[in-house]
């Protein structure tokens, strides 16, 4: 594997007369953001570039690569992935291209070098970010359809220019996509505001079941699948949940329960603040994950489950690191 | 009143020795955020200039001004007010400069004209911005203190960047404050996650209440004094609930009553979408307020008064505009 400078990385792809792009697994604003917009700029370079169908898109993030979809009938010159860290995370329809990717433009710094040339830029905020640099490169002038792919890249993956690995460069393209005539405002709504109904009755359903431990420092809730299933709730629906119980003042560590389609089996994730260590915590149940944000498996009553993974939270924050 | 440019601004302000800043009541990020950076820049300039004490300021924003609170015995050459749209918004302890004030400092486009002299930007998402502009034509190098001032003014003005007043000058400004080295981490954990104990218990109360009407366009929620008074809210956890029932996906309108001192009286919000419009079902109640924002007081029962207000909304909703 070769690692590529961005004018190496813009060579190769105005030279290759077509181009495949991926993007990952239960795709992002990030990696179908980007590959929009690098699929638009090449467009303009002369360059035959399409995104490969990703059958796990949601409607929400449709619009973005609308009109971009691969042709079925589409023999590219070269595969590129966007986004996308190790070959694992390929969309099934993708596994294929294991093994055939000529091009990675990602900025993860986990990315396993699996393609034959990869652009790597792990201070990144966002891939998003790295197309921008290559449209720069390139001479391109971006139409409000790549600006508009390249604010949903970056504004996604830094929570609406909220989150730490927010960079001076996410809040410049944010600028210059505002000046393009991107709607900034429908895309914040779309992404940063509207909850379906689901999702509302789920969160409330979650903060009704929460109990506090150890005074205010733990925070634990779960939801039955019963509950899940009685409002329609989609993957989507119960994405990030836990991170929620980490917005109440004084809470050093967020407990949520969901159980799975086996009965009285939980997905256990686990959030905490510094200097408590989330992985240590599901270590003992069998699972892991990063200082603060991992997960586990345990099964039981729902409640009895609850108090246990609570009292091993308790027992790590009075415990010295 | 004389509208002034940035320039003659910039003037007036370096040209006095000291000066006396005022911020509006029940003050916000922007008032004082735009108040201590402009201290900040003044000083630098060797002017002595001091924000006047708001007696309204809550422990958040307290750091924002930290050291610049105009020592008792302060007499000013000039008082500045900066975003503050008219007389009636001086905190209690302002109240003797009402006729008083040489320069106003401004965004918003309701702006008295109450000043001797005004510089208005009424595109300006925050006066923050106005305040950069002025840093610029000053010549001024923001130190760290004085771009978190000015990132507080800027992020809180435009809900961290979602909301559609923001500008590109905005994510411009936010850009230099990550490169000067403001900790906008903290800033944004502090001003758009934490939740208070109490804040968390009332939305969860509220959400707990809330009934739909007309299928799902109409949500509606009441929250009691008792309830309010049992966790201990404060004016703060008490702000803004209403926006949150617009959060849910197909809401057109969302009420709430919150009981006033005296029972049985409720202070109620409606907020709307496109094209519904709020005031119109508030002015039925003795009311008023903006298309999308408005409010009016009832009395009787919370659940008699909650279905009287859905019910107008609904006759709204189902009458031609």
């Amino acid at each position: 594997m070769t690692m590529l400078t961005l004018t190496e990385t813009a060579q190769r792809l105005t030279a290759a007369g077509s181009v495949l792009v991926l993007t990952h697994r239960r795709p992002d604003g990030d990696t179908l953001g980007s590959a929009a917009a690098l699929c638009r700029m090449l467009q303009r370079r002369g360059v035959r570039a399409f995104v490969h169908p990703n059958e796990d898109i949601t409607p929400r993030l449709a619009p973005v690569v609308q009109g971009l979809w691969a042709p079925p009938d589409f023999v590219p010159q070269r595969i590129a992935a966007i986004d996308i860290a190790s070959e694992s995370l390929f969309c099934d329809s993708c596994a294929g291209f294991a093994g055939r990717v000529d091009l990675c433009i990602d900025h993860h710094p986990s990315n396993t070098g699996y393609a034959r040339e990869t652009l790597l830029c792990p201070r990144a905020a966002a891939t998003g970010e790295i197309i921008w640099q290559l449209g720069e490169v390139l001479g391109d002038t971006p139409d409000c359809e790549t600006l508009s792919a390249l604010y949903v890249a970056v504004a996604t993956d830094t929570g609406c220019f909220k989150f730490s690995n927010t960079t001076p460069l996410s809040h410049r393209i944010a600028a210059a996509c505002i000046e393009g005539g991107v709607d900034f405002h429908a895309l914040n709504r779309e992404f940063f505001e509207r909850k379906t109904r689901a999702r509302f009755l789920i969160e409330r359903h979650m903060f009704d079941t929460l109990r506090f431990y150890g005074g205010e420092r733990i925070a634990a809730a779960q939801l039955t699948r019963d509950f899940c299933d009685s409002v329609g709730a989609t993957g989507d629906d119960l994405d990030n949940l836990s991170t929620l119980l980490m917005q109440i003042d004084g809470v050093e560590c967020g407990i949520l329960l969901q159980e799975l389609v086996k009965r009285g089996q939980y997905k256990v994730s686990v959030r905490t603040h510094k200097p408590l260590d989330a992985s240590r915590i599901c270590a003992g149940f069998g699972g892991g994950g990063h200082p603060r944000a991992a997960g586990c498996t345990v099964s039981g009553g729902a409640e009895q489950c609850r108090d246990m993974l609570a009292q091993a939270a308790l027992h790590a924050l009075e415990e010295p690191c």
